[in-house]
Parts: structure tokens; sequence; C-alpha cells
């Protein structure tokens, strides 16, 4: 796992800082939020708060303050390998790729997401150390039955990797069958409270309200001591006003209240502050991702997460581009390396997004890998001492000379520098003979030999025998 | 001009910075810096260095930061059109594009570079207001005699453009052609002398040598009080150490023995700590560029250059790919992002950029322009205040409402985020219906649509005539 000692940049001042405190209070005591959940509602009426109209609650600060101040700083995400196991919060930055699609990019073919895609993104995701997570639904399998697709992703996920996963927050019954799955695979309920092992997506129907069956499967979730992360929608101009500091407050006031709430529920769950922040493109009408405001908010998201010592979602390779080019690249890049500056404790989106979040693309999985990579290598901390500085090597090489063939340069040149694993620094002339593939043709070639050589993590037959039994048990239940 | 109110990212430690110093003092002091122009020599050795085997020039480090501490931390930069003048130093970013390309990539062509390329690539310089220089070799014009060719350039720089260029530096005499007609364009020597009129890139032949060539150019700029901007060639594992440390203290020593010459030459003249640092790619042995270690190499640098006070070059729109795809974006970006964390005072590279500088593109040119464009929006700061939270608009929408329609956002949508100029948020239908071009095919049609409605700056019939004459006259001394 990446821990991220380089320092953060932080461009927020102090006074900048206390107007979006008074903000955030501003919103939650004075307009309140939405909680379509009776159960929320009668939970945070009783703890005190106000509550207008049904499912309006509005807040004291300074109770969610208190509550927040019981939400773990840092906790464990359990892996069914343990070598796996992440840490979430402090320096640690934990990755998982693109989440949520309909649609596949595969070479010049879209199309609409199938469960074999479900899989082989799975495979993906565990063959490539720098995602640390495989997620949750990385794309959706449309080939399956709506009601009981949740199972077959869970499963997997539990399967095909080893690694901490997503649980599905589609309703209350559906994260039940997480949880549950859960206990299968890690042997009881005891083995999964002791820290989570799985980690949530509770978004917010931003502005200001929390819809039933994500706030169903927040209660599941917390009760069961499994990890969620609390996270906004905010494409600015269309749910959140044309403003980043107004989008901030928002954001702030969503996430505060929905933790609080967390806390209230179980006292210590752990809980992500979650952030998702573009703006809406004013000219077309459509989502932009990548854009400045975009690279801006991680950062700003990132110091305020530290000043309220919560640890903290944000960034990705986010990027709104039809294919992928070098608008996908860029972009992906103007989020990707904010999200290092400002140490993202956990990150979504972190590879194959493309097209907005509408395509989980395979050629676009390995561009973000590669740039994973390279920013894994640009935020570890250099060493500088009197050896690094290499004086022999200079003394050999002398004035006018070349170091290719210093002894220095002979005894490290294959840790030296940062090794690509899609870019290339190929001569026009050989580039050209070699057929003159870019780099989407290159990745295209990648993740293929990736899953013909990915072999599949070990499994206990008997746990992977007592998970289809439930999912075979629970799809018959539901109808499909 | 775009001044970088913004935070810079500091990455050394004082300790760092402390075996650093240590570093370059230990080169220059030991081991010397060789200068092939006898001409400098005998300056240094009058001004009490030590002088080995010809030209190698051992020196006190105090005697190199005593003359360093004569170059001004900033200084005007004049174009002709006096609202195009740039500073240098200081906060202050200004940007050049490519320099020094032999092939031109136009779409999916190849070719040698021509002049008519060459102007074209001036007039795209002057067009877009991101770049504050039409540079100076934006790509070598195979098509026009090698002896005379400058002189083409520096007419076609000083014509077409309205900006501040840079001059030639092939040797003593062609700088001091660059100088004449800059004494042409400006109205006289005490014109040009006010303040420089051009900043010519002065190359170190690393390690550790200056050759005589452009030792007799920078003579003649510093002599005439035009900006030089002195700069170590360091790819790391051929001209210097495969070790970050190392190329960072070889950069310092070999540029401070430049700059401290420099002002032997002419106490006060303009001058600017150059850097040009990436790494060789081990595998393949050809040159990397937007690397993690050349995005590091632009922080160090940046914080070198404020802590001993001089205003800096770095960084650029650099990639090693051989098209506008995926890679030539996260590579440069992965260089111009850290150019702008770093605050660099001149980056050259900054537009046009393929291939590891071999080439000069026309759509990585709009690209870049693109990435220009944001990272002005991102590196501006917030203001963040009480109105900036817009809390009427919360209360106008409501929970669960968009803003779309909001009277916050209808007054503020044509200027509340950055407007992309290249990048495209169409959805997948209306962008195949236009014809599924991707962001390198929408380039190309906006440097066509760019060159078309182009107006040549204007320029005083007199001089123009003037400058021709002495081009012609000078051409045919040179024989061509």
């Amino acid at each position: 796992m990446f821990v991220n000692a380089m320092p953060r940049y932080e461009i927020l001042s102090e006074g900048a800082m206390e107007v979006l405190d008074q903000g955030w209070r501003r919103i939650v005591s004075e307009l309140g939020i939405e909680f379509l959940l009776p159960e929320s509602v009668d939970i945070l009426r009783a703890a005190g708060q106000t509550v207008e109209d049904e499912n309006r609650v509005r807040f004291d600060p300074e109770f969610i303050l208190e509550q927040m101040a019981k939400a773990p700083a840092e906790f464990e995400l359990q892996a069914r390998n343990p070598a796996q196991s992440a840490h979430i919060g402090g320096d640690n930055m934990v990755f998982a790729p693109v989440y949520g699609c309909p649609f596949i990019r595969e070479g010049d073919v879209r199309r609409d997401a199938k469960m074999a895609d479900f899989e082989n993104l799975v495979r993906l995701a565990q063959a490539f150390p720098e995602l640390d997570s495989p997620g949750g639904t990385i794309c959706e399998p449309e080939d399956r039955p709506l009601d009981s697709r949740h199972l077959d992703m869970v499963y997997a996920l539990q399967t095909l990797s080893d690694k901490p996963y997503m649980g599905s927050v589609t309703s209350a019954p559906n994260a039940a069958d997480t949880i549950r799955m859960g206990e299968i695979l890690f042997g009881g309920r005891e083995a999964i409270e002791r820290a989570p092992v799985s980690i949530s997506l509770i978004n917010i129907n931003s502005p200001l309200r929390y819809d039933d069956r994500m706030l169903g499967a927040m209660h599941e979730y917390v009760k069961a001591n499994q990890a969620v992360v609390i996270t906004p929608f905010l494409l600015m101009g269309a749910m959140s006003p044309v403003s980043l500091p107004a989008t901030l407050v928002q954001q702030m006031a969503e996430a505060f209240a929905g933790i609080a709430l967390a806390q209230l529920i179980r006292p210590g769950a752990p809980v992500v502050f979650g952030s998702f922040l573009s703006n809406t493109d004013m000219q077309s009408g459509s989502p932009s991702f990548g854009t400045p405001e975009s690279g801006i908010g991680v950062l700003c998201t990132g110091q305020i997460a530290r000043r309220y010592g919560l640890p903290w979602r944000g960034g990705g390779a986010l990027n709104a581009s039809q294919t992928v080019d070098a608008q996908a690249a860029y972009e992906s890049l103007m989020t990707l390396l904010p999200t290092f500056l400002a140490g993202a404790n956990f990150v979504m989106h972190s590879a194959g997004w493309l097209e907005g979040g509408l395509v989980s693309c395979y050629e676009k999985f390995i561009v973000d890998v590669e740039l994973l990579r390279e920013l894994r290598h640009e935020f570890t901390p250099l060493e500088i001492d009197e050896a690094s500085l290499a004086f022999d090597a200079h003394v050999e090489v002398g004035a006018g000379g070349h170091f290719l063939g210093a002894v220095h340069t002979l005894e490290r040149f294959r840790e030296c520098f940062y090794r690509p694993l899609l870019s290339s620094t190929e001569n026009f002339d050989r580039w050209t003979k070699k057929g003159s593939r870019d780099t989407t043709a290159r990745a295209g070639e990648l993740w293929r030999e990736t899953l013909e050589s990915h072999e599949q993590p070990p499994l206990d037959d008997a746990v992977r025998a007592e998970l289809q039994e439930y999912v075979v048990r629970r799809r018959a239940e539901l109808g499909d």
C-alpha cells in the first residue's frame, strides 16, 4: 500500500478556512438536511436535533462536531488475504478502479457492459499492485437481472480478487446480502466486526438530501461496523451553486450531517468523508471532469478533512473524453496529480474511467495504471545525502564525457529511474517499424496479455461453495 | 502575463538543501568547469580563479556567490509592443513554445521543418495570449541555408509577432546579428540596453563544459545587456549521474559558474538560472520526458533558485511520444503541472513539443495551449468570502432541487468556470454524429482556423524595410 510521505499542497488560508467553517454551520442549522428514511429521522430527533416537515433535520453544528469526534481518524480495512488488507487514513492512499458505468469501451467498440466484463475488470484490478481494491460496481453487468445482480458482483469481487472490496448500496437488503457474504468469506460476524471487510459508497442526493435506499444501506453497513464513504454528489451548476467555496461548504454540511448520523447509529463506526466534486460545462450542459475546478476542489477537500480529523475520499482519473485520446489523459492527470498532492486516503475511479463515468474502458484502465505507477514513484521522497551526490562518478567521467558506461551507472541502471509499463521512448524509425502503435493500441495489447497470464487467487473450496449456495438461494428468493 | 499567486510546493528540507549546497561547492572548487573560449578563461583568471589545463577553471564558491549576487532577481524583457513586454522573476511566469526541432508533425505526416512552418508557428504563438513569446528556433527551417538561417528566423520573430523573442546562439556573429536587428527594431543601442529586448538560450555542454560557440554568443549578449538563460543540458545517465541529487548539484555548479562569468562580463546583466533536466530510459537508451524524475527536478530547481535569489527557467510540456496521443498528453502535464507548482519564471517548450523535442507539432501546440489555459485558471487563487458561499442560492433551490435555473447561476454562468478551447464534453451520440473526432483531430481544425483568422501585428514600414535590408546584406556577406 502506498504511504504518501511527501508534503501536502495546501492552498486555503486560515481566514478562508474560518469562512468555510461558518458556511457549513449555517447550512445545517438554518436550512437543515433532508433524510428520507424515517429511521434516520427518529434517531436524529431522539438525539435532540430539530425535525421539520417530517424529514428535514436542522442541526446544532456543535452536536455534529461532537458526533464526528467519535469517528476513527484511521482504520483497517480487512482483505481475505491479510497481506492485501488496507489502512484508511493518515498518509495512506488506497486506490480503487472506476465505479458505476453502464457501458464498456474496448478498442473502438462501445457497448453495454456484461458480467464477463465485470469479471475481467476485477481480474485486472487484482493483477496490478497499483490498485488496492477491485472497487465495487466496476461496471453494471446488463446481462444479469437487476434485482439479484448485486449477488453476482459481490461474488466476483470476493472470489476473483483477494483485495478489499466495496459493497452494494442500492438498498438495505442488498447491503445485508453483502454483509452476509462477508461473514461467509471471513468466518462469521465477529470476524467482520473486528474491522470492516467492505467499504461502501453512500452517495448523497445533493443538494441537502439523503434518499431512503442509500440511507437503508448505510444503516445496515454501519450497524455491522462496515466502512461507508459518505459522499455528496456535486456537479457545480446542477447539484450545487456555481461557486467552488459554496460547493465546499455544501459538501461539508451534507457529509458532516451523515457522518454524525453514522456515529449515532454506532459510535466509532468507520466512515470516510467523501468528495465527488466537479462542474457542469455551462456551454454543453454536460458534466465536466478533470477541470481546474475539480483539481482545486480535491486540494481544498484534503485540507478540510485534515482540519476536522477525518479520513477522506477524493480525486481519481476523471475525464469527460469519449475516447482514450489526449483529453482523456490530460484530464485524468489534472485530477490525479492533485489527488496525490492532497494525499487522498481513498481514491475511487482511479483506473478505467472514461466519458464522464458512463464508460469502463479497458485501455484507459492501463493508461491509468501507468499514471498511478508514475505518481507513486514521484511522491516517494528523495534521499539526499553525500553519497547520493555521486562525486566519484564525476571524477570518473570528467568534463564533456558521458555517464552511460560509468561504474556508478552500471551499478544502478536497473533501479535508478521509473520504468514505464506503457509509455514508449522508442525512436521514430523503430516505432514505425513496429507498427506505429499509439498509447491506446499498446494499452490494448497490455490488458489482453495481463488477462491471459493472470492467475486467480486461491480460495478455500468450502467457502466458495457456501458463497455459491448463498447466491443461488438468494437469487431464487428474489425471483430471478 | 500570468502572475502565479498560489503557494509554491516545496519538497526539500533544510538539511537536504544544505547537502546540495555543499555538493555544488565541491564540484566547482575540486573539479572545476571547462570554458572552451579563451576570452572567458582570461576573464575568470583575471578575477582570481584558478585555471588548469588551459581551460578548466576551479572556482572559489564564495567568489561565485559574490558574482551571482550582482544578477538582478527580476528584470523587464521588452517587446516592440509595450503591452506585450514581459517581466522575468518573482511570481511571474513567462511562456515560450517549443525550440530547436528539425521535424514537423501535422496530422499524420512527419516531415522536415520548413520556413513556412516556422512562420506559421510564430503566428500561432502570436495568436494565443497563453504564450508570452514566440520563442526562438521554434523549428529548424531546413529549406534555408544553414549559415544565414538565423537572419530569416529573427526577422520572422520580429515581424510576425510583437512579443519578446529569443535570439540566435549558434555563434558570436549570429548573436551580434540578433542584437543589431534588435537595435533596428527598437531604435538603437540605448533602447535595447535600457532593458533586454531578447532572451537567449545558452546551453552548457554538460558535464562541466561550456563550448566556444555558446560562450561566444553569451559574451555578445551579456555585453549588450541582453538576457541569457544559462542552462545545463542534463539527461541523467548520459550527461549526469543516474541520481537526481547528483544532477541537481551538477546543475547548480554548471549554471552558477556561467552566471558568475556573465556578471564579470557585465555586472548586473540579466541572467536566468536554467534547468533542462530529465533522464535516459535505461531500457531503450533514449531520452525520457515527462517522467516522475523530471517533475521532481522542476520542483527542486524552483526551490533552489529561490534560495539563491535567481530568476529561473524550467519545465514545459515535455514528452517522448511519437504522436499526439494519451502519452503525449500525460507526460506533458506531468511536467507542466509541476512547472506551475514550482512557479517557473521562464518556461520554454510550453507548446508544440513532441517526440523528445525532435518534432514541432501543430496539433500538440493546441493541446498545450489548452493545458496552459487550464493551469492559469487553476493557479489563480480562489476568493473565499461570505458572498462566495451563495447561501441565497440554497434558499432559492431547496433540498433535492437543481441549480441550473437559479438566479445565482444565471447571473454567473458565462464566467463561473473554466471554458475549454479544445476539450469536449459532448455526449456520445452528438460526438459520434459530428464525426467522432478525437482531441487531435479537433486540434487540427483549431490551428488551421487560428491561422486563417490571424492578423499580423502592425509594424512601421521604414523599420521593416531596414530589417529586410539588413537581412539581405548580411545574407550576401555570409555567401548565401
